[in-house]
């Protein structure tokens, strides 16, 4: 679709952003696209300044930019508070979300005869619902999607190809679930006897929020009793691996391969950078945010910024790994000061038998 | 299903465990829940004493506890040695295993005609078998399960959907695969020739032992000559990954994410904790115990336990993380230390002048 | 099939490396195994120094060895300046790759009407390809493929089973794609909005070039605008995450739970071992080395070897470690350097006072 800078900057402005252009409002763009790769007809913009560089050179017919950003050459701008929020307004716009195949009710798929399914359904091929499953209205369910018994599952739900439900799992409305993502597997669940490893049954289920969505080939072990919750809105990447019995609360952010072990309680928006592990049984409150690859042993209260294996205030971590990095240099300063302490005791010894005679003839 | 305390505990000991009713055995239990959740009707147990705050105040009809707890207040009790394998057969008896939806043999799956299933299977719809398989009796296959030819599977294995087995596979008497892992896929064998990867034929296989129970979305490649081996009653949970020719022994367990490299020998009875990395070529002996994210590139003797990137023996570990936790104020003391040394330094010096003509002209 | 020491050879040298036979030529050998497990009628091999000690015992009816290998005992070798490449030859030449089951074009696979499928398809039941596809020739696609609309597909490509495409993707010719992996998938893509995260249409695609091997259950996001790029050549292995707009170059080679986050730019020929972490937005260039479990959270220059948490060069990396594990000892010696310090200090001041009526009284 092509709409002019002006009629753009009007839609940003129906969100409830300021915009403003700043050049020729007639100007029309038909997709969004980097400062890179951006041709004339395509509206780009400028978020991160470490790519500021390369305004100059863009072939985009627009920039959205922010409202103060000085600009190295003449060119159209949409000037706006927040150009990430409006570049993802332009995209909706320009481009709109993914449109699935219609696939109406297939006759290829397997859906039991106690399980209900809502309005609307959008359900393919070789898909395989099992018995006493509620499906809403308007659910878009792919190919190889497996539904166990009991499950129960929200309106304007999207189950991408080979997802897994097992039994009695719970998805709000409007969930989102990539390709190959499992939820409710059994966690790693034994009781130690005999030096054998006894199954304890794993009889909990999952709760998914409203508005998650969950990457590609994540695992979401259901609780061994009670529920594993993921709360609404909140967003995973992809190969992310929740323990049973873990609590995360809404709008948090996983990136991938965070894996998060069991009963632990997580709050509302936290955020969990890339290979981010978090042992069993303890708490992380709103807001906390977990660098990559941190290693969380222990509980954090709300509002910290943790980094390092083990996990500690970012502060304190840069810290760490600053002095770390000269530790090699730290240690020779250790042996010239043993160096020199050593001749200073020895010069004082001797020193001090020269001296002696005197104090003690004294 | 509903039964008394007094059957319960009787149960308990009819499996060799000791277990007594402290309380009134005719109260009737149906299920179990842990302390926060139990309602009325439950069963709670305490094992892990982070919990022990939460028993005051749990409604639970009664409380698995060890025997020599005790309790902040009257109430029913069953004290057993080891509480959470009581609880482990508690959940047996009043919850039981998961009961498979019941396919029979499938018309819509595809079962190669040169290969042969045992009796009683239940063979889902849109599970694929290629030539010259051999399935034991009471197999369950879910959708979406794929065996390539030539492998051999043991009597009473379970496959959740979507799970694949590359050719020539062998799984042992009560395997269960979940959801979306991969068994045999080919490792990564390349030969570098002129700055190009030249692959490798991988023509070994995977041997699961009996008892294996795999999580969900692993992937264990086949040996590129021989078998890779997974040893008897080891339990795997999700997203772990086994290099091509490793061998490991029976009874480990292995957490979330783990990665071991090729041509590992793992021994008997090890635990690798979440997001464990393991190099190849090296050897772990029996009762080994990894911590979590502990990165291992040296072989370790039997019945060490091991932490840190590099893994050493965890006691050392933990010593390196308190020093290091400390570098920044180590740093100051040194700091400290060097101007000390430098002033005493100047003050002898001086002093020495001062001192000098003294022994000097002694 | 089984061929003389002979003939192997002449195969050997027939690929352009040198090769003898150190023994009789006339020697049948059928199949390659480790030195460990080899039997009469097989070959086995030599490259990794540290088997060196099982050559002795081998039952191998010959080995593959360096030129100047000095040989235990008298026994039949194939003296090669490159064994390891040798033995990729032998398996080649005895076992061959895999063969694929032949399923012609499967009449239980579904195949969209719009889409096009070339010469000598062996295209599996439980297949499903959307809209506007192009698949080259002799393409393999095991069951439980999705292929989404509009991508292209080039020749002699496999794509083993439940791997899943999104739309408009594109494939070059001669790729594999292992069981389980997902390709354009959408990426972690959120305005933060009001404490909510806004999805960001993903509206790039995944481009993979010719002979890119990809292991089991990877995901490698689609660019949110333009494309993620993998170079051709690039092998992966198992669980890797890469994240959108990210572009790598040919010839790389990702070990298993590597991690790459998005628009990052990696050079040709670079190698990251097991579980490497990769933050966004930054640069890797040729023939980089990254160790296993490396943290790389800035550019990192063409031909440097790096490792660590945070990564540096791999020098000084070890440096830090083997600092690191004597940090219990330094803070001894620190605390043994701040005893004697104050101890000098102390006795200077005594002597200093004893001596101090010499000098000030002189």
């Amino acid at each position: 679709m092509e709409m002019s800078l002006g009629q753009l900057a009007e839609y940003i402005v129906s969100l409830g952003m300021a915009c403003e252009v700043d050049g020729d409002p007639t100007v029309q763009v038909g997709s969004v696209a980097t400062l890179d790769e951006a041709e004339p007809g395509q509206i780009s913009f400028l978020s991160n300044p470490r790519y500021e560089s390369k305004v100059a050179e863009t072939q985009a017919s627009a920039v959205l930019v922010s409202a103060e950003y000085c600009s190295p050459r003449k060119m159209n701008l949409l000037r706006t508070p927040d150009p990430y929020a409006a570049m993802t307004a332009a995209i909706v716009r320009l481009h709109g979300y993914r449109r699935h195949p219609r696939w109406g009710m297939s006759s290829q798929a397997t859906i039991a005869s106690t399980s209900k399914v809502g309005a609307d359904p959008n359900i393919a091929p070789y898909v395989y619902v099992d018995d006493d499953v509620v499906i809403g209205d308007r659910a878009t369910i792919y190919p190889g999607v497996y539904i166990a018994r009991g499950s129960r599952i929200g309106h304007d739900v999207t189950l991408f190809p080979n997802v897994v439900l097992y039994e009695k799992c719970i998805l709000g409305d409007r969930v989102t679930i990539h390709a190959g993502s499992v939820i409710g597997e059994d966690g790693l669940g034994y009781a130690p006897v005999n030096g054998k490893w006894v199954k304890i049954p794993q009889v909990g289920n999952v709760v998914l929020g409203d508005d998650v969505e969950i990457g590609t080939d994540c695992a979401i072990d259901r609780a061994t009793l009670g529920s594993t919750v993921i709360g609404s809105g909140t967003k995973f990447s992809n190969l992310v691996a929740i323990g049973h019995g873990t609590r995360i609360g809404e709008d948090c952010l996983f990136v991938a391969q965070v894996g998060v072990a069991g009963s632990v309680q997580v709050g509302r928006h936290v955020t969990m950078a890339g290979q981010v592990g978090v042992v069993g049984h303890i708490t992380i409150g709103d807001n906390v945010r977990i660098g990559a690859k941190a290693g969380v042993i222990n509980s954090i209260g709300a509002g910290q910024s943790v980094l390092g294996q083990p996990a500690v205030p970012v502060q304190e971590a840069k810290r760490q790994v600053a002095v770390a990095q000269r530790l090699p240099e730290l240690k020779k300063e250790m042996r010239r000061l043993r160096q020199e302490l050593d001749e200073l005791g020895r010069r004082f010894e001797t020193r001090d038998e020269g001296c002696e005679p005197s104090p003690r003839g004294e």
